[in-house]
């Protein structure tokens, strides 16, 4: 059997013109500025000039991924439309996708099969611009430090401990590690520095946090791109705003921090806007979509990255802490193939039936269903999304041990069917959204030491021993400390494929330690972020890049993504 | 006296909404794309569409310049606002600023005083995200290039002789010259590389000549990236073709290939599209946007950068020839510090009365002019743009020689009072518009040598005796027409400043070589670059950057922009 790609499914939709996804959406025109006839931004002050009441908050999350990914996106997506097919007003809240991807392996990041937001070729390619402008704020900020130093130096920066690196959209190994400065006096001074791949920038972290410009031109004052010279108890950080660069950078940002509307293939709206790492960073679409999407529907569905020991935990400890967000109800997406996978089963074997591998890799579901339950005491509800290659014995294994075991579950069709396929999980999520989230409690408070909390987000969240921190580490947490960033959140960056940080330990496991290598600021975000091994910033494209497929014809019309 | 600063005046106009300005110029609705209510973007699809009749096309250009500019673009909107106060149909056509600039020394971009076009803070800044689109167009294909050699360099390319650089829409001299591909066989393969900022990218020259999407493609395939491995007679040049990039790069630049609609302060259409350089490009508004002023006005006025010699020789030999256009009349922008700079005055004294340097400055103008009538065979007049410095003496002294020597003159006061100030030169400019325009051709024909071309250049256009090739530029003229690029035309990459390759020559000099030392192809642009020195393509910040000033406020209002 053949399906058809997503990108055709998307282009034979006749989509809306986005006034009327606005009307829909109860936005008045004053706040709506169009960029083409399917695309437009919202003005914040939408915010804090509507008294409609905030609808409720539902976050999708998943159980620990494939490296194929296991359709968050998808079910999100899907799951708005099965809301409104039963009557519900409903805003689904996303993150945009990164051109790197678009052009490596993934093809596009805007949902899949018949549960998609369209247009999505412009979704997956510029956009409005606002990964542009982060990009342009980045670069920005990198040339003003490099000129400071060029002219004198006047705040005595060590250039061999600048941090703050240059940045670009884009999959590009070439761009890790690099010198610049070279050339001679007349062109700067020679240094090591390397790019990330925009999303990786403090800066999307920065604008997905920030309430309002106001709050986003303090974030960007306070972002440490470096320290000055001398011993490491000499040390000083040095901010954005030591150069007199947050004015001009936010200048840079201030229709960024506008939240994009568009359509489902069903026409509900979403607001679609920001999307940073979900390792180095907190892996979810901006507050200010969040709040806009629970401002203008009754139901707000949204997702984080990754699988819930990262984006869950980050989306709650992090920015629901952050933003003051309280959410109704969490779906936890699993996938037969997922199941397999952390049941041992290899990458290359996933199509095949095997209930025994199945049944192997439950735990690791129920570790996270148990702690949305009983460490953030709210309702969830597994989605497990239907693959085409789920055999009817596979499905039904997942959801009768989920029922065995009280665990709330419903079989999500929306890739194959669009809403029609979300409606059990739809009515599910109606049900959870009226019992009580009062309960709503964070993994760890703020007010321990780095590692402290740490040790609480290993021992609660991944159900190991604890947090180790090596020498470094260690050195680092007492210098943080004493700068006065103790109290900030932890935002942990390690695999996505494991509880554990080391992704071959697969399932549940228990009674394991996670080694901490290095502690960094990310000041302007208000996170201390945690690396547990080497993370990749700067993606490369692979042998055969999907950008050697993509074309656009003589009318504008493209193909070749995904 | 103080004058309000331009932004001061751009945010004191109450401008239409892009939909009315459409109107204005008949669109009709299905060809606008708004970008918020003051931008919109313009299908290309328009052009082919229409049956009206081409407007008169009236170039803008200058004499030699200071290094603060003389007006042009502010000249270029005063006198299409002023053609419409005398009942005119005119549409303006002007380059978008770049990034870099706007942060650095000079500012905004966008026109000045009571000539400008608006909003201003969105043109200046990310506009329509054309360069933005650009950039990612020119770091995917280094990407590729990059990938292509770590995937196992099948096309056998020459690291050492990469071509193509990387870009960045920011004035940062770091990254003029940089070692990437360090840290080891997993991050590519270490080489020198460097940046442009993006206005100085191939693409943005490509993107501006091309006539629509199947051009476009076509001209990015042909982009040359380096060459083989081997002898320089075995070289072969690799293109973006060979590299399967023309789709993708494409596809990112569909949208930024449609023309760009705002307004003038007197509501006067403006199409603002694209803007290379004009040393090592050509330095002119896309041809989309010419053409679409054109089909929109009764009158099409569109400027080209720097001096005349640079960007209306460009203009005439490269746009004109490869777009088919034909000009009816040329303005010459004077100014009376220009003026005195050519007649020897230093810079900061620029402000003083000094009526014998004026005079002797004025050569220079006369050659312009002389080269406009005799070489191009184009009616033309002198626009003397008023600064507020110029005594009435100096005002009086230029017009009264100009016409002396039967050269047409008006003053244009568009600066400091809008439309009111530019009614003379309207009134002139309509006029030529009606001489006859049959003789127009071209400085030189594009059979002869790449050395034959460029003799003519200097002879008839600079007034020297000749151009004299370096044995470096001698040997790359040899290899550009053994791989068949002679008969392309000649973009001279040289100082602004004077009619000579040397920025202290000032006046009208003669009997001159001008050195050419090395000689470069840019096939995608279909041109060959012929560089007298050393140009840079990457600008630095000055020790205060504009940016450390420019600021937003909690409504997203800017300030700091000049």
């Amino acid at each position: 059997m053949t399906y058809k790609s997503d990108i055709e499914i998307a282009q034979e939709c006749t989509m809306e013109p986005i006034v009327k996804i606005a009307e829909k959406a109860g936005i008045d025109e004053k706040y709506l500025e169009q960029y083409g006839r399917y695309k437009a931004k919202i003005d914040y002050n939408l915010l804090k000039e509507s008294d409609a009441p905030d609808g409720k908050l539902v976050l999708v999350t998943a159980i620990n991924p494939t490296p194929a990914g296991e359709g968050k996106t998808t079910t999100t997506v899907g799951l708005a439309d099965a809301l409104q097919r039963i009557g519900k007003h409903v805003v689904v809240a996303l993150r945009e996708p990164s051109l790197g991807p678009v052009f490596g392996v993934k093809g596009g990041a805007a949902g899949g099969g018949y549960a998609q937001v369209v247009p999505m070729e412009d979704i997956n390619l510029h956009f409005t611009g606002d990964f542009h402008a982060i990009g342009a704020a980045n670069n920005l900020l990198a040339a003003m430090i490099d000129n400071h130093i060029f002219q004198g130096n006047e705040l005595n920066i060590d250039p061999r401990k600048i941090t703050w690196r240059r940045c670009v959209d884009m999959n590009d190994r070439q761009l890790r590690n690099v010198i610049d400065g070279l050339g001679g006096r007349t062109n700067g001074t020679p240094r090591e520095d390397g790019y990330d791949i925009t999303v990786a920038s403090e800066i999307m972290a920065v604008l997905c946090l920030a309430n309002d410009i106001t709050d986003l031109k303090a974030r960007l004052a306070r972002l440490v791109i470096g320290y000055t010279y001398g011993k490491p108890s000499e040390q000083q950080p040095v901010t954005a705003g030591d150069l007199h660069a947050e004015g001009a950078m936010c200048a840079l940002l201030k229709d960024a921090l506008k939240p994009n509307l568009v359509q489902t293939l069903e026409h509900v709206p979403a607001v679609v806007h920001g999307g940073p790492f979900a390792n180095i960073a907190h892996g979810c679409n901006s507050v200010t979509a969040t709040r806009m999407a629970m401002k203008l529907g009754d139901y707000c569905i949204t997702e984080a990255g990754f699988g819930a020991d990262l984006g869950a935990e980050k989306f709650l400890d992090i920015k629901c802490r952050m933003a003051g967000l309280k959410p109704n109800a969490v779906v936890i997406v699993a996938t037969v193939r997922a199941l397999k996978y952390n049941g041992g089963v290899a990458k290359a074997d996933l199509n095949n039936e095997n209930l025994e591998a199945l049944e192997k890799g439950l735990p690791n579901l129920l570790k996270h269903v148990s702690n949305i339950r009983n460490v953030y005491h709210l309702p969830c509800v597994v989605a497990v999304n239907a693959f085409p290659t789920d055999t009817k014995a596979e499905l039904d294994l997942v959801e009768s041990k989920c029922r065995e075991l009280g665990v709330n579950v419903a079989l999500s069709e929306v890739w194959a069917k669009g809403s029609e396929g979300g409606v059990k999980l739809a009515e599910e999520v109606v049900r959870l959204c009226d019992e009580d989230n009062s309960g709503f409690s964070f993994s760890y408070g703020l007010e321990g030491s780095i590692e402290d909390k740490l040790n609480q987000i290993v021992q609660k969240v991944y159900g190991g021993k604890c947090a180790v921190l090596t020498a470094n580490a260690k050195k680092q947490a007492a210098q943080l400390e004493a700068l006065g960033y103790g109290s900030c959140p932890i935002c942990v960056a390690k695999t996505q494929y494991s509880l554990t940080d080391d992704e071959k330990k697969l399932g549940a496991p228990t009674d394991f330690e996670v080694t901490v290598r290095n502690l960094k600021i990310s000041a302007g975000a208000g996170f201390i972020v945690a690396l547990t091994g080497d993370i990749m910033t700067m993606p490369g494209l692979p042998k055969r890049p999907a950008a050697e497929r993509i074309d656009v014809d003589e009318n504008g019309k493209i193909s070749g993504l995904f």
